[in-house]
C-alpha cells in the first residue's frame, strides 16, 4: 500500500539518537500463567469454549437443525475449524471482506448474512465464489443484478437468500409481493439461485425474560413460516430458513421453520448474554475474559486497570470483574480509553495491596471486544495452550 | 507468533474446493474520489488537519508555552511528525507499547503520560530510553523502584514525573507529602531524574459551558501551582508542569503554570468536541470522518449504513451524519456490531433514493475510533492524497 505522506517532513526531535528497532513483545508464551500474560489481553478459556461449541452442536443434531456459526463474533479460522469439526454446515460472514481469511484457510461453506452493494463487493463475493459454496443475502432487485451479472461473466453460481424482516425492523423486506420479485430477479441471472430465506431477528436474541424471548422467537419463526408457504403456494420450494442467534437458538431449533441457526455468541458468553434469564441447561458458559493489570492504586477506596474503552466494548454495558488472587470485588465503574477505575466495596477500603495485581474482567459484548485484538490467549487450566490469530479483525468492509 | 490450534482439526467443509488466495483489497487508491473510497473508512481531512495544527502551534508558542501532542488520539507516525514539524517538542504516547512505532520511527522525545507497572513494561521503556529522551509517570513510590534499578543497570538516563491528581479523582497522588516522597525515592537513582509534574485533568476537557470548563480548568492549574510551590520551598525546581487537552489548551498556556500541554483530539475535532461552547477562534475544524454507505433501504423512513460498532466507538454518543448528495439529512439513530440505522425526516419518506449512495459521519470519541483502523485515507478538496498507517493501533499494553 502507497504512504504517500510526503505532506509532513521528518521529524526534528531525534536530532541526536538513532531510531530505535523495537518489536512489539508478544502478549504470551506456551506455558506461561495467566499472570505472566501482557495486559490488557483477550483471554479464551478452551474448556468453556470446548463445552460451548458442544453444546450447541448436539441439541441443533437432535432436531435436526443445522449450525453455521456466526464469524463475525470471533472472526478467527482455528474457531471456525472448531465448530467445522463439531459438525456445522459452514459459516456466517457478515461483510464480504471478513470473509476472506476464512475463504483462503479453506473453510468452504460461507454465506453472507447482510446485504451489500457496490462493484468492488460485488467482485469480491465473484471471486471468493470460485472457491467455496457461496451465498448472500438481498433485500432490493437492485442488488440483484450487478451480481447475476458478475456470476455469469465469472462462471459461477451464487446461491441468494432475499432477506425477510421478522420483527427486528432494519434490513429485510415485509412483503410477499417484495420477496416475490427478488426470487423472479434472482431467476433471471444463470450465476444465481435462490438459496432460500434469511429470517434473522437480532433484537429478540437479548430479550430478558425466557418467556418473552421464547414469544419474541416464535412470533419471528411465524412470519418465517408464512414466507415459506407463500413461496410454496408458487410452487417455490425453499431449501434454507436461516436464521436465529445464541438467544433464541433453544426455540429456533424446536421451531420446524428454521433448518439452519446463526449463533455466534455462544462460543464466549458475554456479560450482556449472561445477564438474561435461562432455562434448562441452555446457559452457556464464559469463555472470554479480559486480562488486566492494576496500575494505579493512589486513592482508597478504587483502583485503577489498564482496560479502558480501547480494550473493552462498552455500548452493551460495562465489563464485570471477574476474579483476581484478592479478597474482594470491586466493581468496574468507569470506562476511560486506557483506564478503567473499579470501586472497591467502600470509599475508606486500603487500595495499596492492589498495585500490580493481575484481574480479569468479563467484556459487556464479545463481537466489538474481539474486533479490538490481534489474536485470543487460549488458555486452559491457568496455562497458555496457544495463541489463536482473530484474521478477520478490522475486516469491516 | 506460535499459531498453537493443534486443538482443532482442519475444515471438513472444505472437501471440494481448494482454499483460496484472496487479498484484502486496499480500501483507496491515490486520486481516488470519495466515492471510490472502499466503506466504512476513516477519513482525514488535510486542509483541516493542517489548520488545527498550526492554530494550537501558534497559539501556545505565543503564550511561549511547549506543545506535546498525544499520539493516543491518532496513534500515527505521521501525524506525530506533521505535529513535530510545526514545533511540538516531543509527544505524548498514553501506554509503553503505544510507544514502539513512535521510538521507531526516529521521533526523539517520547512523554508516557500514565502509570504502569511489571517487569516486561519496565524493560521496554529502559529499552526505549537508549533511543529516545524519555519520561514517564509515576504515583507510587512502588513504581519508582523497579524503573530506577533497571534504568541504572542498562545505563540510560529516565525523566520521572510525579503525577498529581488536579481534579480527575483516577490516577496521581493528592497530598504534598506523597509528591515529597517521590520525588526522593526518584532521586535515589542514578538511572532516574525528576523531570517535573504532571497534572493533567482529563474530565475538565469535557465540561460544556465555556466559563464552568475555564473555572475547572483555573483550579486544576491552582492545585498544580501549589505543589510545584511546595517543592521550591523545599529547594527542588520543577523544570516541567505537563496537562491539559484540547478542552482546556486556552485556559492551560494562559495559567502561568503548565509549561507544557498535552492535547490530542484538537486535530481531529470529534463529534463530542464538536458539541461543546467554544468562543473566539478556539473552536478547531472537523477533520476526522467516516466513509459509509447505505446497503439496504427496505423500509420507508429509515435508512441503513454499513458502518456500526465495529467502525465507529459510541461511548461518547453516536456519530452525527455529516454529508451525501442527496437533499435530506437523516439522524443516526441506532449503532448495531455491522450496521448503523438512519432516521430519515419522516417515516414514510421514500428511503430507496439512498440505496449505494456513499456518506460521511463524524464520529462521536476519535481516539477509541481511531483504534479500530489500520489507516486513515487522507483527503484534500474530495480527492484521496494518501494512505497514513495507524501503527501504534491495538498497541495498548
Amino acid at each position: 500500500m502507497p504512504d504517500s505522506v510526503n505532506t509532513v517532513s521528518t521529524s526534528a526531535g531525534a536530532a541526536n539518537l538513532a531510531p530505535g528497532n523495537i518489536a512489539v513483545p508478544p502478549v504470551a508464551r506456551v506455558g506461561d500463567t495467566l499472570a505472566q500474560v501482557a495486559t490488557p489481553s483477550l483471554l479464551l478459556d478452551l474448556d468453556a469454549f470446548d463445552a460451548n461449541v458442544e453444546r450447541m452442536a448436539s441439541a441443533a443434531a437432535a432436531r435436526g437443525v443445522a449450525v453455521r456459526p456466526h464469524a463475525k463474533a470471533h472472526k478467527s479460522v482455528a474457531i471456525a475449524r472448531a465448530q467445522m469439526a463439531a459438525g456445522a454446515v459452514g459459516i456466517c460472514c457478515q461483510k464480504v471482506t471478513e470473509a476472506i481469511p476464512f475463504v483462503n484457510a479453506g473453510i468452504g461453506n460461507i454465506h453472507i448474512s447482510n446485504e451489500f452493494v457496490g462493484e468492488a463487493r460485488v467482485a469480491l463475493a465473484v471471486a471468493m465464489a470460485a472457491h467455496v459454496t457461496l451465498s448472500v443475502c438481498v433485500d432490493d432487485v437492485r442488488q440483484v443484478a450487478p451480481l447475476g451479472k458478475a456470476a455469469q461473466r465469472a462462471g459461477v453460481r451464487i446461491a441468494v437468500l432475499p432477506e425477510v424482516d421478522v420483527g427486528q425492523g432494519r434490513c429485510g423486506v415485509d412483503s410477499t409481493d417484495a420477496v416475490g420479485q427478488l426470487v423472479d430477479a434472482i431467476d433471471h441471472y444463470e450465476g444465481l439461485r435462490f438459496g432460500g430465506l434469511q429470517a434473522y431477528h437480532g433484537s429478540a436474541q437479548h430479550v430478558d425474560g425466557w418467556e418473552k424471548r421464547r414469544d419474541t422467537a416464535r412470533l419471528a419463526a411465524d412470519r418465517a413460516s408464512a414466507y415459506v408457504r407463500f413461496l410454496e403456494a408458487r410452487g417455490i420450494a425453499c431449501p434454507v430458513v436461516t436464521g436465529g442467534g445464541t438467544g433464541t437458538a433453544e426455540f429456533d431449533i424446536e421451531s420446524g421453520v428454521y433448518t439452519e441457526i446463526q449463533p455466534g455468541s455462544y462460543v464466549f458468553l458475554d456479560g450482556h448474554y449472561g445477564s438474561l434469564e435461562w432455562r434448562d441447561d441452555w446457559r452457556f458458559r464464559h469463555g472470554l475474559f479480559l486480562a488486566s493489570t492494576v496500575m494505579s492504586t493512589a486513592r482508597n477506596g478504587i483502583i485503577v486497570c489498564d482496560a479502558g474503552l480501547k480494550s473493552v466494548a462498552t455500548d452493551s454495558g460495562l465489563p464485570r470483574f471477574w476474579s483476581s488472587q484478592q479478597a474482594s470485588k470491586p466493581h468496574y465503574r468507569t470506562a476511560s480509553d486506557e483506564h478503567g477505575v473499579l470501586e472497591l466495596a467502600s470509599a475508606d477500603e486500603d487500595s495499596a495491596p492492589w498495585l500490580g495485581e493481575p484481574i480479569l474482567l468479563v467484556p459487556g459484548h464479545c463481537d466489538p471486544t474481539v474486533n479490538l485484538y490481534d489474536r485470543y490467549v487460549a488458555v486452559r487450566h491457568g496455562r497458555v495452550e496457544g495463541l489463536w490469530p482473530i484474521e478477520a479483525r478490522g475486516l469491516s468492509q
